[in-house]
């Protein structure tokens, strides 16, 4: 570990003890003087006309400080397509559509107005399934696009396909069908929005993205986004939901104008289950050729996903799902394409992992089927087809730090090792997959950049003011470890500013496994200018060189002389407290070395990409078809591990939610209607739930990264399903393809089997 | 004016609108989750010893979440002499000592808490005159000093007062009485603690000086500064009350640390008359020599201050008188000395003028009973004896910009231009007095500096990251001006953030009229690395060198070809979004060119220097006594007016504090006991009271200055008791050398003067 101090060590999260003490204040316990509560009304068809809104009796109940209906807003299109107003107009096209808001005094006074609000609507036919969206003469969501096929296409090619599948010895091929799953999130959706007499906004939100959000609500409200200032108290999780703008948060700022007063709107349970965005639906339909060595020769997938009835980034997951199918293993030839389609249902944002659980749900449970029809042991098809650094992959990812061969090895070592007592009469089965990732950011926006001020102040205490945000992933926790390494000072005494944009500079936002990589690479540079100047205060005071000195421990030193030192602080001081003196502050901007795909679905997105191997074993009872995970392991190529626990409760927590995707999670929605209403109905997995969990770090040092860091956030949730769905396959002798795999689908397809 | 866009252009005050529209946030105002209330039981007797304390009714009333006497606490003595604690314990010295605090649910239990602790004292005799208590045998105000002599004293002696004055032609001699008087701040004294798991203090207070208060606060609670974190929501005034740390913050955090929620601590206003920091008591024994054409030979003053039972500001301020004495007019010898001694009075802080007008009310007073010994015209004496540019004052005081002269012809052509009706009886009288006071900072503390940091983001907003404190003076909006002069983008487009520690980079705090000078050069220096990042980029783009590139009125242009131009948000953009793209920011420190006074009271304190005349027209009715002023002309060498409507603003407002000064406040102070209750009781001049004023700004740009400014925050204030009571002179003959000037002392002395 080369001499740190800091880097390296396990490092409990900042935010952990007030979390657990229950003192954190989260944006849902925040106060303002004469703060107003806003509530929303939705549809109640997923398709329908509206006649009329009478907001009469809710506008004459006392307490009430505004209604608003479509008719009272400008129509102002937002979203990644512009396809959807934050109060509907003339007709709602699903479910979550939001047609009056109100604000009061109490958020029981706007509960009790919006039951006073009478909306008649005459229902439309709707249309819930894409296929059946794309049939000639199905009901139009958006009328006025002539067709419910979606402009948004993700398209490419690479090699000969036809040719490869042609001469290929083995051929699979599938349909893999994903489901609604949301990221119940502990904290639901808020949105506070407070204007200045100028005309202002200051908006407290659960934004990931405040810099993006910050354009994205000012266009949505009319004005520049220099008049929008974004604060990010603590949220209760995000995952990906944070990403985009929704009516919640412009429908905050229209009543608070109206009201001229701060207006809080807060998300319920069921308002959470219903309005959250989610997983996007899809089908993946996937086939994967390989020579008889079981090495590929070439892969084809069409997606096609549930749009719902707007856009948001649900329907861009094939940007990542692509790279999984080019780039999950050494694949020459590649061809790639997607059917997208407005229904009447919820449309989906991004979670965690971005389309790559989805896709490598498909990609390796046929990587798995691969080897059964090669006859070739599963581990050793996929060691024979790793991508290996030094490679440039069919989309132009230039691979450089990558170890997918030692996860590969370290996660089939764990899986083994003294393994839990089976169960009698139950099944066991082992099963395993390995993911593809991004590990240096990824440039989906023109900056992937990430701006960082230091400032050092005469009591030795640092604080790092970054543009990237913390949503309870450990990015203060890391920044500041970051900085104080660079810096040569205890973690105790380093602060992280995160959550105003009227301080931060610019950041893109909290997505991709960036923060580690990209926030701290803008961390390190600052810091490390701040050390230069620190360095060069003490050179007046040591009398020697800059050059002889360095700062370890928090102590100023002559390199060659350890024994001559002095506290940091006391050179800040006596630098500040001097004939021109100064205080320390430094900034810097870190935008990796990257570029945006082109049209063609080329480029180099990310500064460097990461590897991730997991095995399952699972006990599967046949008589209730009830699977158990007993263990899951779990290697990651993390080039450095800058905070070993957190890296770990990454994984752990990312083990969760994709034995979630995997077993239980499914967000019910029928006919357009959502009708999971609580935790009751929707299985998030308790801790009791949990298997063991093995998770080794895998260094590779990446050159580009941080102390030789590469992001983490995503990839431990990523290989789960299919691992598990290998695991059961492997016990049972059936392939699910479609998640959850829950106890009645185990049990009904052991049925069918028998004889 | 040179081409300005901004400087120079009467502004607003950006606080201005809300304050006015009642929208404004104040420290009063803020909410945060489980806030608890504090509340203060303070002395019943100036001077007792304490028997005992029972807290125990007041810890049963539910509600009560913490209840603190002087023995819960460690005694860390604190304060400009370290001799006070929060909670007193043994005896009490004045009757705003705090004995007890409660914190409560809300402030109505904690009142009823407060009621039921019992204190049991045994009453010693007291001392409340300065002299008396010097006197042998006299009640000791601190035992273990063994007399209530200050060490405190200001002794300053520059040439031969004891020969220039055997040899003068005219010697004026007399004592000159100033009483308490309070700030009245319309907002009352705040602080609200609350500590994290981690034993951090975030505090949210009244001080306008952050920097020092996050030092001295954590030293009163025995922890380090880096744990204190400053917030500084809007105040409604300050005037140099937020200079120090006093009781109130310390108990606020005390309080929070033992109920483990946030505490606030808020005076009412009859606590705010009784513990709000006072002007210094104090009697000015002062002699003036001159030759026979009425040069000034020597000065001589002697200072007594009644310190009060603890030592803050007040008993520093001969610190400024001094500078009054030896650098009001050109005077070669000079001598100074002090008396400060402690009594069972309650304690003086600074304000506004910190002395100068105590000191200046003496000295201007005497320069016009100097003019009557010699015959010699009042304005003609004084223009005899201006300090001048290039003089070098008996401290050291290195003189540059610098237009007494003119201001006092200023102020003698306005008050006599078209002089309002006389009333029919009243006796007219015209006054005049001159002031000189620091310019370009004053350096008290090792460091005079001010931090920046500006950032101009993707949308053309500029953020200033200031060190200096907005405590209603209009900092804010010259800071924004100077940034976007600077940067030559318009003034809406700046933003300024400038009340939380956490962010800001250090700055000594707002006193000694410093912020514009020193605040603004750190800002300016800022923003013009700023523009020499943005012009780089724009090189790029215009494909120009930076050298022909420059901005104004929001436009980067070739300078030889203006039309060649873009928006300079355009230009930043693209300067982001580009290939080894970037965000703009840059940091600055402006630590004024300026030495501390050694123990001989010498050194050049303030990198400028500056001087105001002012004239008042006084109405005198012989019958009642009542004086009204009529016109007040103010003439102030301001450097460059940055913002004429806020330099006329401060010079109201000085005028107003001043007015108020002579004529009708007064702290009503008998045996230790604070009688003033109400704003019926402690007479604050209202609008109708004020008279026409006439405001001229003499503009000297100096060298060093921002733009040419200097600093104008206090002169207003100066001269105003001074020309007045020279005016009441010249109406009716008599000299008043005590102030409040009342109608019913105006009465006496006229009725005394009769025959």
């Amino acid at each position: 570990m080369a001499g740190f101090d800091v880097i390296g060590k396990a490092t409990p999260k900042r935010d952990g003890a007030d979390k657990v003490l229950g003192r954190t204040r989260f944006l849902h316990d925040l106060e303002l003087p004469r703060l107003a509560h806003g509530k929303i009304l939705r549809a109640r068809h997923p398709h329908a006309r509206i006649v009329r809104i009478d907001g009469a009796r809710a506008r004459a109940l006392p307490g009430v400080l505004a209604v608003l209906t479509g008719d009272d807003v400008e129509p102002i299109p937002f979203g990644f397509a512009r396809d959807q107003t934050a109060l509907k107009r003339g007709k709602v096209r699903c479910i979550r559509d939001e047609v009056a808001a109100v604000a009061a005094e109490t958020p029981e006074i706007a509960q009790e107005a919006l039951d006073l609000i009478r909306v008649e609507y005459v229902e439309l036919p709707a249309v819930f399934d894409p296929l059946a969206a794309l049939a000639p003469g199905a009901p139009l969501v958006h009328e006025e696009l002539g067709t419910n096929a979606h402009h948004l296409r993700y398209r490419f090619a690479h090699g000969d396909v036809d040719r490869a599948v042609g001469q290929a010895a083995a051929v699979v091929e599938d349909a893999y069908r994903l489901n609604f799953v949301t990221p119940a999130c502990l904290g639901t959706l808020v949105a506070i929005a407070d204007w200045d007499h100028a005309e202002n906004l200051t908006m407290w939100t659960t934004t990931q993205v405040p810099f993006l959000y910050q354009k994205d609500l000012a266009a949505a409200l009319g004005i520049t986004g220099d008049r929008v200032r974004v604060l990010q108290p603590p949220v209760g999780g995000n995952f990906g939901r944070g990403l985009d703008l929704y009516p919640i948060d412009v429908i905050a700022a229209l009543l608070a104008r109206v009201a001229r007063r701060p207006v809080k709107v807060e998300f319920d349970r069921v308002e959470e289950f219903i309005a959250c965005p989610t997983r996007e639906p899809c089908t993946i339909r996937l086939r994967t050729a390989a020579d008889r060595d079981g090495r590929l020769v070439a892969r084809e997938a069409h997606v096609t996903i549930d749009n719902g009835a707007y856009t948001s980034w649900g329907s861009t997951t094939p940007y990542v799902m692509l790279s999984t199918v080019a780039g999950l293993y050494r694949v020459p030839n590649v061809r790639f394409d997607t059917t997208i389609v407005y229904t009447n249902n919820p449309y989906s944002g991004s979670m965690r992992g971005y389309g790559n659980p989805e896709s490598t749900f498909a990609v390796e449970s046929q990587m798995d089927d691969l080897a059964d029809a090669l006859g070739i042991d599963r581990l050793e098809l996929r060691r024979r087809n790793v991508v290996k650094p030094g490679d440039v992959n069919p989309q132009g990812f230039v691979i450089t730090s990558f170890a997918m061969t030692e996860c590969l090895d370290a996660a089939a070592e764990d899986i083994r090792k003294d393994p839990p007592p089976p169960r009698p009469g139950w099944k066991r089965g082992v099963g395993y997959a390995a993911m593809f990732h991004v590990g240096g950011g990824a440039r989906i926006y023109r900056s992937d950049g990430c701006g960082a001020i230091v400032k050092l102040d005469d009591f030795g205490k640092v604080t790092l003011i970054t543009g990237a945000s913390e949503i309870g992933q450990g990015s203060e926790t890391v920044l500041a470890m970051i900085v104080a390494e660079t810096l040569g000072v205890p973690l105790e005494r380093v602060d992280v500013v995160n959550s105003d944009t009227s301080v931060r500079p610019w950041d893109v936002g909290t997505h991709a496994s960036r923060t580690t990589f990209v926030g701290g690479n803008a961390a390190r540079l600052a810091a490390g200018k701040v050390k230069a100047q620190l360095l060069e205060m003490a050179a007046a005071q040591f009398e020697e060189p800059a050059a002889r000195l360095d700062v370890k421990g928090g102590f100023v030193f002559v390199t060659a002389e350890p024994r001559r030192r002095l506290p940091y602080e006391q050179i800040a001081r006596a630098g500040h407290f001097t004939h021109h003196g100064r205080v320390l502050v430094a900034e810097a901007f870190y935008d990796p070395p990257t570029a945006m795909l082109d049209k063609d679905f080329q480029g180099n997105v990310s500064a460097a990409y990461t590897s991730a191997a997991q095995a399952a074993l699972v006990d599967v009872d046949p008589e209730t078809g009830k699977v158990e995970v007993r263990r899951v392991a779990s290697a990651h190529d993390v080039g450095r591990a800058l905070n070993p626990l957190a890296a770990e409760g990454q994984v752990h927590g990312g083990i969760h939610m994709g034995l979630g995707y995997a077993l239980s999670e499914r967000l019910v929605v029928e006919e357009g209607q959502v009708l999971t209403q609580s935790f009751m109905d929707y299985a998030v997995l308790k801790a009791a739930d949990m298997p063991q969990i093995a998770v080794r770090l895998v260094e590779t040092l990446d050159a580009e990264g941080p102390f030789g860091a590469k992001g983490l956030g995503e990839s431990g949730v990523i290989p789960v399903a299919a691992a598990v769905r290998n695991a059961i396959k492997d016990a049972v002798g059936v392939r699910f393809n479609e998640l959850p795999i829950t106890p009645a689908r185990v049990r009904a397809a052991l049925q069918a089997t028998r004889p």
